[in-house]
């Protein structure tokens, strides 16, 4: 399968791209190629698409269910209930929908965490997209559950196989707050021997890391370290609350931080300190949490509110610039996901977006990083490409209808049980 | 001219709603009328549209020009050089633009503060929108210029009759800092006699707290009160550094303040205290400011980031819940701009959205309100009437392709000069 984009702009260059299965082949002025499939991109400029680190994606069926609400009101009286009732098909219908929103606001990977990872993987893989699917480890802090949590991640792992190379179980407890310790080694011992990534909430309110110092004598990242969790495949989301050893620790250790604003800013968790952080040099990208606490999943939105709030934390507005957040979004992002894209190259995985030059918010054209990061809307993305598959062309997914139709069904279904 | 929507969602009720002119006549479950214009509104929800009280519509042409940049290098090294080049020609496209960004993100009033007003009040003109432009009043401090400045705002309000009646002149000096006493005193003067509005950006920065007190031995705000110049036509932008007996002169005036995060938090300008600015009582609107430092016209957005940079900010995530800030944006703002608009009530003005409820980011249906604050984005809004005149439909604005192509153009010329 091929694939010819014809006349694109790139980095301010009108360029052919041709693609072969799922690789950028050639990127030259002119080439004189035919292909399966040809874009004419005479309209649009091409850009890396985006890698969304941390969610929790059929949470959009939770979508503005519980806002304005206290933390602990939030989780206690409205989701977690919520959650009690779930099976798989809600997982299912959810992260369609999440899919859907996702294509439509250019992302093409997402970094998920929750119940019923099969649900989650069935619907990532017909929707096209990439995915590191994690069966969320709960034990309760409870270690005789330990053993049963990793038959739960290694079955996921041992059913990678019915779904596409897209797709891939990776492994994740919650926090260190819901799991005992036995699940916290066990599992990094899992997810190492199968070479998997690793995600883990951490640092996210000051109450865990009070709880932390108190029943452990050590705050999270101190605990995660003494346990040997840490590494270069742990994705740790949030990280609110550091304080420069565990800054050292990170840093050693290789972690990446997944950046969620938009969730810290709602839920009042606090602030990401994002200057210490650049400068003990740790690995960061930004992600847009569940749509329950955001409440959408755009990339674009994101990159946004993580600029806006770093300029008005810090009191300088040079800080976090388009380019510097964008790459966060898209090539960070895609490194830390173990995935040779990100980039529009020659040799790399062939996701990416067409951007409609004529869109308002992109107007007057010539500063199209900045534009994409404090101005655009998901409406000036034409056409999202992920593994050199068209998922979205002139704003349409395939089977819109019927996806939105099932979420709403499936959301009906669950609060009346 | 008559307008029926037919079986359209009004809080969670579905009725018929018949608009005359520019008022709405009759709301009902049914209704056996007939009209010029009939729209089916079964697929759609209808709300309130946006009203927003302050920006500078043509700086879109400035969008992305100069990002990231450190406050007075923003203004002295880019905008203030930029601004010096433009001609009225440059304005007229630059609204156009603002205004078709506007109407597609929902906007149907805009209270303007810019250079060469009739550009403007021809562009919101054409474009059916509503408008209070002021043309921007800067003598450099220089009190004998005081006559020139009340002139050209004078000779404005004269224009009025040249356009339509959405269209109305208005008054703004621009900040305490650019404009001496004696303009300031004329043009609240001026604007009392033609009881028209008065907006003027106060306490934006440290700086101009610290200057004004140096000068004049008093706060911005207390300054503005011993001129005179406060009173309910007043919108006051920004106020980010206000003290308590601040507030109670802005309550006791009935000033409004027009609420700008996105800019604020982008130029890195200080926090507003939301709580303390409701415990005075001061009525209070949000508002994008101009493209320049935002650097969209979404009031989508902009509500989006008022709610989480205040929950962020004040640790509690139960403040400026979603209603609040869609009133702060629609109904209120309305008021404050001395509309009978904002509401879909008979005898109102005919200003409304139809909201395509099968849009992935308001699915699942039933928390509307909730959904268009914290997760809808600008595609979602598929039909806005502006006094009674449908200004959008199904996405699409009149003449798009000639709009964005003259305002390519115009920043074109504007940059080679």
């Amino acid at each position: 399968m091929s694939l010819l984009i014809k006349q694109v702009l790139l980095n301010n260059e009108l360029v052919d791209i041709y693609i072969e299965k799922n690789i950028f082949l050639a990127i030259k002025p002119k080439l004189s190629l035919s292909a399966d499939t040809v874009i004419d991109g005479s309209r649009f400029a091409i850009l890396p698409a985006f890698y969304n680190m941390h969610t929790h994606s059929a949470m959009t069926l939770m979508r503005g269910y519980a806002d304005d609400i206290e933390l602990h009101s939030w989780l206690e009286d409205h989701i977690w209930p919520l959650e009690s009732k779930l099976v798989e098909e809600h997982v299912y219908h959810g992260t369609r929908l999440a899919a859907l929103e996702m294509i439509k606001s250019g992302t093409v990977f997402f970094n998920d965490m929750y119940f019923f990872p099969y649900g989650t993987a069935k619907a990532a893989d017909e929707m096209g997209m990439r995915a590191d699917i994690a069966p969320v480890l709960v034990d309760g802090m409870d270690a005789s559950r330990s053993d049963e949590m990793i038959a739960y991640a290694q079955e996921a792992i041992d059913h990678s196989n019915d779904y596409s190379s897209r797709v891939r179980f990776a492994v994740s407890p919650h926090a260190i707050y819901t799991v005992s310790a036995d699940t916290l080694i066990k599992s990094a011992e899992l997810a190492r021997k199968e070479k998997l990534p690793y995600q883990i909430h951490i640092s996210e309110s000051k109450t865990e890391v009070k709880t932390s110092l108190k029943q452990f004598g050590l705050r999270p990242v101190q605990y995660l370290e003494s346990l040997g969790v840490l590494g270069p495949n742990v994705t740790a989301v949030h990280c609110l609350h550091l304080d420069d050893t565990d800054r050292k620790i990170l840093k050693e250790r290789g972690v990446t931080i997944a950046h969620c604003p938009a969730s810290n800013m709602k839920l009042s968790s606090g602030h990401f300190d994002y200057a210490k952080t650049k400068a003990a040099g740790i690995k960061m990208v930004v992600a847009t949490d569940g749509a329950c606490s955001n409440n959408n999943l755009s990339m674009l939105e994101e990159m946004k509110i993580a600029s806006l709030r770093e300029k008005a934390y810090s009191g300088d507005p040079t800080v976090l610039p388009a380019q510097t957040i964008y790459d966060m979004a898209t090539v960070n992002a895609a490194k830390a996901a173990g995935l040779n894209a990100g980039r529009i190259e020659k040799g790399m995985l062939a996701d990416c977006l067409l951007i409609n030059l004529d869109h308002p918010t992109l107007v007057p054209s010539g500063h199209l990083i900045s534009d994409m990061v404090y101005s655009a809307n998901p409406e000036c993305i034409d056409t999202v490409i992920c593994d050199g598959n068209i998922l979205l062309q002139n704003r349409k997914v395939k089977n819109e209808e019927e996806i939105i139709k099932c979420a709403n069904e499936a959301y009906l279904d669950l609060i009346k049980k």
